[in-house]
């Protein structure tokens, strides 16, 4: 593994957020979850105008155009070309999705600020968010009553000479122990649709497999954290404050035991629950909104995602 | 749209492919499809092992581990998950998905050669392969009978100094007036497995709209063609072969009207008909192996995918 990184000198030039327009209410929580005739394809979209006006750009401005998502709208094509019928149809912006799951905007940022940084493209839209509620097993409460259906999206550029906007360092890996402690096991080539019975409904549901999942973290998650701080020559003080993914409720639990007390990351589960891979840039695009975060503040992207795979990034807003 | 490109002095260090062990002969030409008790998981790690073999390196030398294949074997976890369960348990390797459906393998290549380029990892393994059989539709005969299940893979690793391997130059567009020509519209968020029905199961089925994905490709593909060669500055005649997506019978029709007269580029339609993301790193691999590329070689790879998304790449191998 290559220790040393350059720096990408990029910037979110703009962020955007939808959030579905149908809400239930699960012990005094909100869930918000697709109303009828309402699709992801709406909240993505919704998500990335706003991120443009943000930027002050149009689809003109943009060369890529990246869906971060954590699962297919459709089997084929990939959700990228979708979106760009939405948006984009009649240009020839490339489209591409990049699939880490729930992590999959941080992923997503990492790889695509290399082609910035190179002069590739100059401008990518990436857009993030499942429609969670399409597939929650209402016999697995834990589950059913954590997600929300919702999107958020975010301009890439290169950011200008001065600017103190940089991906100073980013780390992925996957535990693949981990790997059928969140799942959707049918829908797909091992297990498809055609094969739905009674017998294996339960194989069509999301699957979460909790206290597996948090045993794993805590074997695995500490020396990460660890290692990538280390390597990135950052200390925790130095970081303005942490975005992670929003998992669960156990966030409060894990995030103290990575050296991270409260108050220094952000925590939106109970407001919004577990939105799958657009967790972390929702909750980013509200802080930045809300002020919490500001141009060149140390901000620290991190979390978990099926696979088990994680992600780690220090990105100077 | 950035043209100049910095040239990625990368190398396919290994490449190795699998067939899927059944067998169905449609009015004289094979098509291979998973035999019962095997998936494509199989023909995945088959395929990789024969790279890493050819490469000399073993799972321990890969940093990054890349699934570029056009469908999902599950809706969670990606696919890269799944591959590396298989092959580097155990281990910190991060897995990822890149797509763009019957390109994936190229879209891959070239957006990972950034990351080598730059030092960020030092061989990335690449993955393709789809279950084309899972969808197959007995009602749509040009479909039906032209797809074949397979894998291919390749290691790609930073050239050492002196060698000529390169990618000098890729590009890739999406033209989604094509977004449904070639599709699945049921098994993912925005049609779920759990809808699936007697009276929308053509839906859940793949479905090629052949006649008007010719036409988008006779009205776009040739200027296409023209301006990646102008802009690489490299012509037609210093192209030893073309690697296309080996798409339909319709490549002979194609080719010479983009000004690749027959013998300038591979065509094993006959042989194994559309192997989806599999097509172009396997009719890759198998020209190596014949000898018909070596190293050091001007190869275009190129082909058109659902999206509809275009891919061109020269590659020195």
């Amino acid at each position: 593994m290559t220790k040393g990184q350059i720096s990408r000198h990029v910037k979110l030039a703009g962020m955007g957020r939808a959030l579905a327009g149908g809400e239930t209410v699960f012990a005094g929580e909100t869930r918000y979850r697709l109303k009828a005739g309402e699709t992801l394809l709406d909240l993505a979209e919704e998500a990335a105008r706003k991120a443009l006006a943000e930027a002050g750009m149009d689809m003109g401005d943009v060369d890529c155009i990246v869906c971060a998502m954590g699962t297919p709208l459709q089997a084929i094509p990939c959700n990228a070309a979708l979106i760009h019928e939405r948006m984009a149809r009649g240009t020839d912006i490339p489209a591409m999705d990049i699939n880490t799951t729930c992590t999959s905007f941080i992923s997503a940022l990492d790889v695509m600020s290399y082609m910035i940084e190179s002069g590739r493209y100059r401008a990518v839209l990436i857009l993030s968010g499942d429609t969670a509620s399409a597939a929650l097993n209402p016999g697995q409460k834990e589950s059913y009553e954590l997600f929300s259906d919702g999107a958020a999206a975010g301009v890439l550029v290169k950011a200008e000479p001065g600017e103190a906007s940089e991906i100073l360092y980013a780390r992925q890996c996957t535990w693949s122990e981990g790997a059928h402690d969140t799942e959707i096991r049918g829908g797909g080539g091992l297990l498809p649709a055609f094969s739905l019975a009674d017998e294996n409904r339960e194989d069509y549901y999301f699957d979460m497999k909790g206290i597996r999942i948090l045993r794993l973290c805590a074997r695995k998650l500490p020396k990460f954290v660890e290692d990538c701080l280390r390597e990135a020559g950052v200390a925790r003080e130095e970081i303005q404050i942490v975005v992670p993914h929003q998992a669960s409720k156990a966030l409060d639990t894990i995030m103290p035991r990575l050296g991270f007390r409260e108050g220094t990351y952000i925590n939106r589960v109970a407001a919004y629950g577990n939105m799958v891979s657009a967790s972390v840039p929702f909750a980013l695009c509200e802080s930045v909104q809300e002020g919490r975060i500001r141009r060149g503040d140390l901000v620290l992207l991190m979390g978990t995602a099926a696979g088990l795979t994680v992600n780690f990034m220090l990105m100077r807003y």
